[in-house]
């Protein structure tokens, strides 16, 4: 169930997803915030920035949240404009977060059924602006999103 | 079934791991080879030197290989001393990496099951020496241990 705190760390994570593409990146953001609503750590994918195929951009918030306790990450939500794929939901699933909310995933669906078997609540906002500018995204170079998600459709030799 | 290749490369991740030893952190090491046995990348775990909760080895050894297409991904072997986490086992997902060697799963066993049903070939080497080093490590340091795999035992706090 989407409370109103989450549309609001969604804004934020669309807001690193908008920076991302606005530097030339793939237009993906991610906020991790713990249960008394403080922000650990922000970050969008740099894949195409610093050259980086494992900062996705839920590994760049966990990153940027720097080293936490088992305890902290097991009362945290993590927020991402789209759903996480293989990488990204393996990473939640060790550090046990017990809540994933998503922007979209009509662009691309990851791992959600592993997520929701190993016990995570995963809420989808199917949220338009989220999905807009993926799509986008997509359409304009669609060699980078193909390489990010590890598919023969990448543009690199 | 392991080859001699295996062997040499896994004694490579295990100089990583080392490495890591002597640099005071989290002794685990990563190669990653291409089909034709070139080095693509290697790396070891970076918590500690860092301050990274996404540094494994792994994740730093595909790190250090920079971008790359699908098609070489999924033409790659993964070497590491320690069987793989689950944020490691889904970056070997996402990319379908189709094999991966390990040097041992007696001190941690990740998440292999997931990796053999989504058709990727895992060989444990059991090997001694990355045994013995990792075991070496978790009886000095169990606290940056538990950290390092998301348990309570963790000694931030």
């Amino acid at each position: 169930m989407a409370t109103d705190d989450d549309k609001k760390f969604m804004k934020l994570a669309f807001e690193e997803a908008q920076k991302g593409y606005d530097e030339g990146g793939i237009p993906i953001g991610s906020v991790l915030v713990d249960s008394a609503g403080k922000i650990l750590g922000r970050g969008h994918n740099l894949r195409i920035q610093n050259g980086s195929p494992t900062l996705h951009a839920e590994i760049a918030a966990l990153e940027n949240a720097g080293r936490l306790s088992a305890t902290v990450y097991r009362a945290s939500t993590l927020y991402t404009t789209l759903s996480p794929c293989s990488m990204c939901t393996g990473a939640i699933l060790l550090y046990r977060i017990p809540r994933v909310v998503m922007g979209e995933n009509r662009t691309f669906k990851g791992d959600e059924e592993l997520l929701a078997r190993n016990g995570v609540a995963v809420v989808n906002l199917d949220d338009e602006g989220c999905y807009e500018l993926m799509q986008r995204f997509v359409k304009e170079r669609p060699g980078d999103w193909g390489e990010d998600i590890g598919e023969e459709t990448s543009s690199l030799p």
